[in-house]
């Protein structure tokens, strides 16, 4: 909201919220469309967006004269690109499933906020080059922020999929804030799926000159035409507009806050890059695991596991509160370590911390990741290693941490038995896991 | 232990640990030095070091004849080496601070563990190329495992560092597991040093031929030589031993679990590379901030600080027990979120988490990280991280997590009151914030 000075202003010169407007300060003129005040900052500016797509706030009080230029405009028509949503039996089939973020959103003119953009006609206003590859369906499963994301919309999305196998290929629209750990529960879910299911996501909102979005979207459709099966990511491969990485949906992570290129392949190349000028994709490194034969809708997941980091200094390690827990994923250091060791005797702590690790692991399936994020877990080099694992402690090979996080909510949800569900966990099921032959680590 | 079948074939040939003998099995022979066995594995198995620095296991039913070559040898005398331990005036002086990990020891052929190598007679025989770089004392400080490192550890560490100012420069021995939450520690605790503190490892240990232990150790000394300031980590540039790479103490972290290259600056170049070979240091990206003029030892920490990482689908967020700390370093998904906030109206989870969060904050600091590790936390961006910042959550801007966290450790045992602590955290030490200025992301 403005503050009433701004608004007396607004009213003043019957000013609204899309106009297109001139604003002089002494040292320039910028010329925009006039948007609503978010919540935050400063409510003594007027927020302009200019030619650029960019928006800037000007204190009123530095501005010397103020001019509406054209009225607020109408949302372009439609109609004139209807012709592009008839169905042609030569295009690929691809569904849309959008789930919130920033790539189903634009700004709306009319209203100022971020709005969801879902139906196929609002698809086509943003990407209408999307049009040309696929026959496109669309549907809204979630709107959220990816850091939201729980497991019953992992369940839901999966489910969607399964109903929708007869698709060429499946689009899932996503925030990037989780979407690595979304992609690892797809791969479990439908580890037995045929066709390509693709997670995109954008780092810059739809409605900026800079966002992502359309080269994301349009490069994964491009990706669906290779029909390689499973579940992958799909994002800028660098910061500039011309090339997107598809990484396996296992091996993936968001390694910067803010990039483009933010996904990154964790101990392999990625599946394949996308030329976006030339619209033509190579395939670099395809998926090597064993595809289930028979699919089956595998959605279940336990709920009940914990996530614990272990820093130095760590006053409240409390493993007492894991006792009740199924499953417990355990960041260590290094090569799977946690303070339960040392050259000497062990300390008091350190009994106490095995102890109780051992009480967890009693009841639940206790594993162990490493914060290094790169490289395998090895539980046979010091005795730290040894200790944990003869407290009950699991290795999770050289899984990337939330990934194992991921698996063994899925493990212990699948399986009848604490036995089973170690079973699967060590278990490679969607590329996960990368045998030492494989990956020299 | 070796089983009691191995020890009786042991006693008939009268072999010990240390002798040296040859193993004939019906695939090869091998040569070697008898080891003891350690208390994993398979104890049917015979272990000996190969001259290749590697122990190999032979199980004793594949073993067809066994034979002593020659009796376990005396350690070689270290007379001859004294020479180099002369105190020379041209040389710089370095005292080695011994804290533990792979690179302080070495394998005993008369125990058969790994035991400490402490004394300059010791470092003499293992890094005899050292002792032409520089004098050379050394102390040993502790004998742990490095994911064992506390707080007390840090500051006695940072103790002895203040006492021997008068050197030329201190190499600290390091397990790389912790060693940049040591760096950061330490570079916090001693912001105003003015000689070369450098943390160094291995990821090898030093009796293996692959041990990296030596050229990160000599080049340390090298780099000590060019006098810059400051608290650094010095570790293998890359997989072959012929360049060292020195890292800000504030802005490295370890980032593989076995790879002699682990550690990477994070958000800026090294600050110096080595080349081993010829024993040149290359100045890459010296430290830019701004050093405290008067040195002052300031190693108070608050150890009562939680480090709590959030994934998706958690069900103990749990953050009632995070009510009595004095800090919390929350590491967040993107750019710096957690789930308090929908596109809707919030949910009664993220009211509560919201209220928590707050309480929380009222009598401790709270900041958040990301996950992402590089980049910068922006709670401008989304309504997420306004409501995070109106919660009283403080922005780590782009700090490395783990870096974050000791920060938040020392600027609350600095500071008399919170705000102070506040200041303290936001503000750039020892080049742990950098601003947007100088880096784009």
């Amino acid at each position: 909201m403005y503050s009433d000075e701004v608004q007396e202003i607004l009213d003043e010169k019957s000013l609204t919220h899309g106009d297109r407007v001139s604003i002089e300060t002494r040292e320039n003129t910028e010329k925009g469309v006039l948007m609503p005040r978010a919540e935050q900052g400063n409510n003594d500016c007027l927020v302009i967006k200019l030619e650029s797509g960019y928006n800037i706030g000007i204190n009123i009080h530095n501005i010397e004269k103020i001019q509406k230029l054209e009225k607020k405009s109408k949302e372009p028509a439609k109609e004139m690109q209807k012709e592009k949503l008839r169905y042609d039996e030569d295009k690929p089939d691809i569904l849309i499933l959008h789930t919130g973020g920033t790539i189903a959103s634009r700004v709306s003119y009319e209203e100022g906020g971020v709005t969801p953009a879902f139906e196929p006609e609002d698809l086509l206003d943003m990407y209408p080059e999307l049009f040309e590859e696929a026959n496109i369906e669309s549907e809204v499963v979630a709107q959220m922020f990816s850091e939201d994301i729980e497991v019953e919309h992992w369940q839901e999305i999966a489910e969607k999929v399964a109903e929708n196998r007869d698709k060429d290929g499946i689009i899932i629209s996503h925030g990037t804030d989780t979407m690595h750990f979304s992609a690892a529960a797809l791969s479990f879910m439908l580890q037995g799926i045929d066709i390509p299911i693709v997670l995109v996501g954008s780092q810059r909102s739809s409605d900026r000159p800079s966002s992502d979005a359309a080269m994301n979207l349009i490069s994964a459709a491009e990706f669906v035409k290779e029909g390689v099966p499973g579940v992958f990511i799909c994002m800028h491969a660098n910061s500039s507009d011309d090339r997107a990485a598809v990484h396996l949906g296992t091996r993936a992570r968001k390694m910067h806050t803010s990039r483009r290129d933010a996904f990154k392949s964790i101990g392999r190349k990625p599946v394949a890059e996308v030329d976006y000028e030339k619209g033509e994709v190579e395939i670099v490194e395809p998926p090597s695991y064993e595809r289930k034969e028979e699919f089956e809708l595998e959605e279940r997941m336990e709920k009940d596991v914990d996530y614990m980091k272990v820093v130095p200094g760590m006053e409240k390690l409390d493993l007492e509160r894991y006792k009740s827990s199924e499953g417990l994923l355990i960041e260590g250091t290094g090569l799977g370590h946690m303070p339960v060791n040392s050259f000497d005797e062990p300390t008091e702590k350190h009994k106490e911390v095995l102890e109780e690790l051992e009480e967890v692991a009693e009841d639940s399936l206790v594993a162990i990741s490493s914060q290094c994020i790169h490289g395998r877990i090895n539980m046979n080099v010091y005795d730290t290693g040894i200790k944990l694992k003869d407290a009950g402690v699991v290795s999770s090979e050289n899984m990337v941490p939330g990934v194992a996080y991921v698996k063994l909510m899925w493990s212990i949800g699948q399986a009848e038995t604490e036995q089973e569900a170690e079973k699967l966990f060590k278990e490679n099921i969607a590329g996960e896991i990368q045998s030492r032959e494989t990956v020299k680590d």
